[in-house]
């Protein structure tokens, strides 16, 4: 067991989850509420490394789906968890071993406490992004080819789906169709996979670094925007002002735009558009891309360097974006395709984060 | 064994079927196309009554769910039917013993028997309806308390989704969203139930009338219309002309308004007005309603009395609109709570249609 998930460790997880979140993943300060009572009630969550589980462990990947503007209004009943880890034993007759989840990025890195917590389940040191991405194929399992089913979903109310799609985009539909349908936020467990292929298909040690980036951040002697951008090798995109939000919670995603307008010194004057879809996709000024995806595009409010999820970004806000690399994995040819520009409808291809500073410079 | 189901009952099915659709459950033309093809591939279907079959016998409650516009030009690709029975018969350990209609009406009354010669099943003579509704808990199933789960849906591409619902509304919901998500129209089983439940909790002989029915259509001397009338203890609402149609397919289901003009006679200078959501909800002459779910509202050809489906009628037809008695379980409070006027968000109350009809005389 590499720690447990006392209170401590959950709040710095929570910073780290929100920045990874790249404005996605749902908001952590509910998760975090929920994970502290969880563990409060339950005791703390040991948090354990892939190498730890026996090879054929089964580790259920979960979290939320559907739009997070949603997510802070409609709450889970706590249950979610065990409804969906009791019908993943019921349709393969083995017994779940650990809980991950499927991205480490915003509340959805936190919904797994929560839920283990009540089970006295561990939680495996990763997740299937690294990040926060918008659609359930996204995820580095799909990429390694395992499947996507069964997909089980679950709401507050109790009611149960489970799909067995023919691909991962189907499970796409189907599952968002459903968080849709059940108010625009629902539960769910997909790509369930062993431990011996987890080594293989998953970001490892994402919940370390989401704690580690936490801690960071509330320990920085100077400024916290600092100490997170020396952290996660990132790059300043601007510090300013929220002068425009556009958003609007269509089909189980949040999608629209922000406008970051510079305040001072080399930034005054300067504007810079976020565009979403849950997450922060593409920042662009004067229609040049500083970023995009897969490569991870976080704001963080520029005294706290709290990261701020799409779903809580308003005018006025002092804010300062950052951009990161992404997972490797990501940045191969395959993960390009499932969750670059193209893959959301952007006609330009991917530039990593660190060749558009280099070339700025 | 009642008989056995080959192409001459096939066809008087269909017709029959087509009357009692009240307009829905989909076209009968393509389903007798398929039902044809399948019992000349695999031979007859045996219609079995419920009384011949064991009381623990498992039957599969099946058809289609979805818009009937879609259902025209979206065609089953023939293995729903044993996707649908293998993912039941995985999900309750049990063997499906014979396939019954969900809804005798439409084409929904033949999918089952094409799906039937496939797998050398027999289909039971019942069906949960006596007529075509448009949501999926308004069946006899439903008011019997049987449960919707586990509701198995599939389409032509092999996607599979279960679901649980807490309801038969929560059901219907997410079998809705899910038909939209397949492209407007699925394949579903759902209500499973035992003969021994059967005998109790579906409205029986079903088939046997629809058979019955399209014998008598086709065999009539005198007016097909005529004869259909008495066979079925029907009112003629209207002979005339369509002379507007307004239709549209959203979310699932063909929602809209027929106009007829009368033709000649007492009915020149007449207008009715019907109601569809999939169904003819309401024939409405002046705001006077002439009938009204849940008795059956069927658009017959005024030639032939073929019916014609919502998803088929068209400006210019010379049509006789007919209404007569639904099943007398719909007549109960539980069933007019679920199928009457109200139900469909109108703001009156049921009146039984030879009531309605002796008022006018």
């Amino acid at each position: 067991m590499k720690r447990l998930l006392d209170s401590r460790s959950l709040r710095a997880l929570a910073r780290g989850c929100a920045v990874l979140g790249a404005g996605g993943g749902g908001d952590t300060y509910l998760q975090l509420l929920q994970a502290l009572q969880a563990i409060e009630d339950f005791g703390p969550v040991p948090l354990v490394d892939l190498d730890e589980l026996a090879d054929d462990s089964l580790i259920m990947p979960c979290g939320g789906v559907g739009a997070p503007t949603v997510g802070i209004e409609k709450i889970e009943n706590g249950g979610e968890g065990e409804r969906l880890r009791d019908q993943l034993e019921a349709l393969t007759g083995r017994r779940v071993a650990a809980l991950m989840a499927g991205e480490i990025g915003g509340g959805n890195g936190l919904a797994p406490v929560a839920w283990a917590a009540r089970m006295g389940l561990p939680v495996a040191d990763a997740d299937g992004m690294g990040r926060a991405f918008p659609e359930v194929f996204q995820v580095t399992m799909h990429l390694a080819g395992i499947s996507p089913t069964p997909a089980i979903m679950t709401d507050e109310r109790g009611n149960l789906a489970v799909f067995q799609a023919v691909s991962g985009e189907w499970s796409e539909r189907l599952q968002r169709a459903a968080a849709a349908e059940f108010g625009g936020m629902a539960s769910s467990a997909d790509y369930t996979l062993t431990a011996v292929q987890a080594r293989e298909a998953t970001v490892r040690n994402s919940v370390s670094l989401a704690i580690r980036i936490g801690e960071v951040v509330s320990s920085a002697h100077g400024s916290p925007v600092d100490a997170l951008i020396a952290e996660v090798g990132g790059y300043r995109l601007i510090t300013g002002k929220i002068v425009d939000v556009e958003r609007r919670t269509t089909s189980g995603f949040v999608r629209g735009s922000v406008v970051i307008e510079g305040l001072a010194g080399a930034d005054a004057d300067r504007l810079l558009r976020l565009e979403l879809q849950n997450e922060n996709l593409v920042a662009l000024e004067r229609g040049r891309v500083l970023a995009s995806v897969p490569d991870l595009i976080s704001v963080v409010d520029s005294e706290t360097a709290e990261a701020i999820g799409t779903e809580r970004i308003s005018y006025g806000q002092r804010v300062t974006v950052i951009a990161f690399a992404c997972d490797p994995v990501w940045r191969t040819a395959r993960g390009v395709a499932v969750t670059g520009p193209r893959a959301f409808g952007y006609d330009f291809d991917y530039t990593p984060v660190e060749e558009l500073a280099d070339a700025r410079d």
